[in-house]
C-alpha cells in the first residue's frame, strides 16, 4: 500500500487507544506524525512509544485526526479546522450524525471535514493498549458530508488504506443505524446480561463456561465512554432495543405457561431466528477473506512440544494463518488448532502424520 | 488419575457429542466401553471412531452413562436401571430437577442413580464432534439424590475424575438455578440478540466486529435441544429473564428521554453493573486456577518465526499455559499473546528481550 497521498505531516489530537495506534502505524511507515493530548502524561507516553513527536509552532499538517471522546469531538474538530485552515480534518468517533449536526450548527468549513469510524477496538483503552496493526483488515467507515471536497475524501481514504483497513463509505445516518445494530445494542445487552451476575453467589458463577464468557466479555468496557456513545446514538439504539424487548416479552409469556397454544412454537421460533441471525454475520476476517482450513493436533503438555510442532511446520514452508491453543490445567494433553490456507491443508496433514503427530480433527 | 474404580464395563447410551466423547476418553484409558444409539448410523460412527464396542447379550456393565436428549433422559435412565439391576446409572443432561422428579414418580431405584452434568460442549453436536479431552479441566456437576448410595456416588465421581473433570457437588435444584444463570439465560439472550440481525441489510452486518461475534456465537446452537432444556428449566430461567426485562425496560425509558432526571445515571448504572458482573466470572481455567501473566510479542508474519519464538521459550524451560495468535491478513506483523505462571513472568521477559523480540504489552 502506498503512503504517497500522505506526504506531509499528520497531526493526531488525542493519545488514547485509537490515536496512539494510528500514530504508531503511520510513524512506522516513515510519515511525520505529531501527537497531542490535553493530558500531558498521555502525550508523553504516546511519544515514548513511538506514536509521533510533540507539536512545533511551525507545524503545517496536511491531515488532522481527532481521536478524543465522542462528547468533545465536534468541538475539537471545529477548533482544528479553524487553527489549520489548509488541513483536512477527520475524527474517529463511533457516532457520526450528532457530530456532523454540531459542526453544521457551528458553521464549520465542512468541505475540509470527512468523518471516520475505524471498526477496531479493544476492551482496554489508553495509549498503553495501542497497536500499530489495530486497523489491519478491519472495516474503516468514511462518512463524507454533502460539502466534503474530493481532496478531503482522498486524504482520509489514503489514511485508512495506509493503515491496512477496508474502506466502507456510508452517510452519517446509515453509519449510525448500522453501528447501533452491530455494536451499540450488543454492548448494552452484554451489560444487562452481565448485570444479572452481580447478586449471584460464587458457587453458581463458578460453573461459567465459554458461552457466558463470550456473551459478557464486552460488558467490561468503559462505562463513561459508552454513555457518550449511547447518548449520541440513542434514537437508533432505542428502536432496536424496543424490538428486542418485544421478543423478550414474547419469550417470557411463553415460558410463563408452556402449555398455552403457541408457547413452544414461539420459543423455538426465537431460537431459530437466532440461528438465522448469526449465520448472517460474515467470517472473522470479513466476508471476502479466504476460509482457512482447520487442523487440530493433540500435543503433550510439556515445554518445547509446541515449538517442535511449529518448527516442523516452518521447515515444511507452511505459513500458519492462525493458531489457537486450548489448554486445560491438569490435562496431559493440549489441543492446538492450526489454520492454514486450504491449498496447504493436505501438505500439512501429510507432514504431521509422517512426523507422528496425533490429529484430533 | 486412577481408573481403578472403573474396573468393569461402562455402557454408554446415546452416541452424540457427549456420549462419544466419554467413550473415546474411557476407551483410550483401556476401559471396556459399550456404546449404543437408537440411530444405527450414529452407533456405527461412534464405534468406528473408537468410542466403544457394540453391546453383547452377556454385558454386565458396572456403570451406565445415559447421554440422550433431555426430554427422553428420565425414561431411558429408568429403563437402564431396570435392565441392569447391578449397575450404577448416571445421565449427562443439562437439567436435573425435572429428570429426578420423573424418576421419583416412576418409582425407579434411585439408590443406584446419581445425576451428572458435565459443563462442556460445543456448538457442533453429534459423534463427529466428539473429543476425548472434552471434559478435561471443566466442571462436572454431580447431583446425588437423597437415596443415592455411597457406591453410586463413588463410581460417578470416578467417571468424572477419569475424564479429567473438576468435581462439583450440588443438589438438583441448586444445579438448575446455577445453569439458568450461567448457561440457559445467556443462550436465550444471545438468540434474541442474533435474531435482531435477521431483517438487517448485509451492508450493516458487514460492519460486525468481534463484539457482535462473541455475543452471538452460541446463538448458532441446536434449537430442538435447547427447547428441551428451556422447557425443563423454565421456572429458574423465567425468574432471571424477568429481572433482565426490568433492567431493559429501565434502559428503554432512560433512552427515551435522556433529559429526564435520573436517565443518565440509570444508563451508566447499568453499564457499571455489567462491569461488576463480568468481573465475578472466574478466569478461563476456573476460579481455583492461578491468574496467568500475559506477555504480547510482535512477530514477523513469516513461516518459522513463531516456531523460533517457542523453541527459545522451550529451551528456557518455561511452560506456556496458553497462547493466542492475533493475525491480521495483510499485516506484516502478528501479535502473539503468551500466558505463563506469574513466577515465570520476569524470566520470560528477560529471555525475550535478550533474544531481541519486540514486546508489545
Amino acid at each position: 500500500m502506498s503512503t504517497g497521498a500522505l506526504s506531509g505531516t499528520v497531526r493526531i489530537v488525542g493519545a488514547g487507544l485509537l490515536g496512539t495506534s494510528i500514530g504508531l502505524a503511520l510513524s512506522k511507515r516513515g510519515i511525520d506524525v505529531v501527537i497531542e493530548d490535553a493530558v500531558r502524561s498521555n502525550q508523553a507516553l504516546a511519544v515514548d512509544y513511538g506514536a509521533g513527536r510533540v507539536s512545533a509552532s511551525d507545524d503545517s499538517p496536511i491531515l488532522i485526526v481527532v481521536s478524543v471522546p465522542p462528547d468533545v469531538t465536534a468541538e475539537v474538530v471545529a477548533k482544528e479546522l479553524e487553527t489549520y485552515p489548509d488541513a483536512i480534518v477527520t475524527d474517529v468517533a463511533s457516532v457520526k450524525t450528532s457530530i456532523l449536526q454540531a459542526l453544521q450548527a457551528s458553521n464549520a468549513p465542512l468541505d475540509r471535514y470527512v468523518g471516520s469510524h475505524p471498526m477496531a477496538g479493544r476492551e482496554k483503552g489508553g495509549a498503553v493498549a495501542g497497536r500499530a496493526d489495530l486497523f489491519a483488515g478491519r472495516p474503516w467507515v468514511l462518512t463524507p458530508n454533502s460539502n466534503s471536497s474530493p481532496e478531503a475524501l482522498d486524504l482520509t481514504s489514503a489514511l485508512a488504506e495506509t493503515l491496512g483497513a477496508q474502506l466502507v463509505r456510508l452517510n452519517a445516518a446509515e453509519h449510525d443505524r448500522a453501528v447501533a445494530l452491530v455494536s451499540h445494542v450488543p454492548q448494552l445487552v452484554a451489560s444487562l446480561l452481565a448485570g444479572r451476575l452481580v447478586d449471584s453467589n460464587a458457587q453458581n458463577v463458578a460453573l461459567a463456561g465459554q458461552g457466558l464468557r463470550d456473551t459478557t466479555r464486552i460488558a467490561a468496557s468503559d462505562p463513561n465512554l459508552w454513555l457518550q456513545i449511547i447518548e449520541a446514538n440513542h434514537t437508533e439504539i432505542l428502536a432496536i432495543l424496543k424490538a428486542f424487548a418485544i421478543d423478550l416479552d414474547q419469550l417470557i409469556r411463553a415460558l410463563g405457561d408452556l402449555r398455552l397454544p403457541g408457547a413452544l412454537s414461539t420459543t423455538i421460533g426465537l431460537l431459530e431466528a437466532g440461528n438465522e441471525g448469526v449465520a448472517r454475520i460474515p467470517g472473522k476476517h470479513g466476508s471476502k477473506a479466504t476460509e482457512y482450513a482447520q487442523i487440530i493436533v493433540m500435543i503433550d503438555d510439556t515445554p518445547g512440544e509446541l515449538a517442535r510442532l511449529l518448527t516442523q511446520i516452518g521447515e515444511a514452508q507452511i505459513n500458519l494463518e492462525d493458531l489457537k491453543l486450548e489448554h486445560s490445567p491438569g490435562a496431559q494433553i493440549g489441543l492446538t488448532e492450526l489454520y492454514v490456507h486450504p491449498d496447504k491443508h493436505t501438505a500439512l496433514i501429510d507432514m504431521l502424520q509422517s512426523n507422528g503427530w496425533r490429529i484430533a480433527g
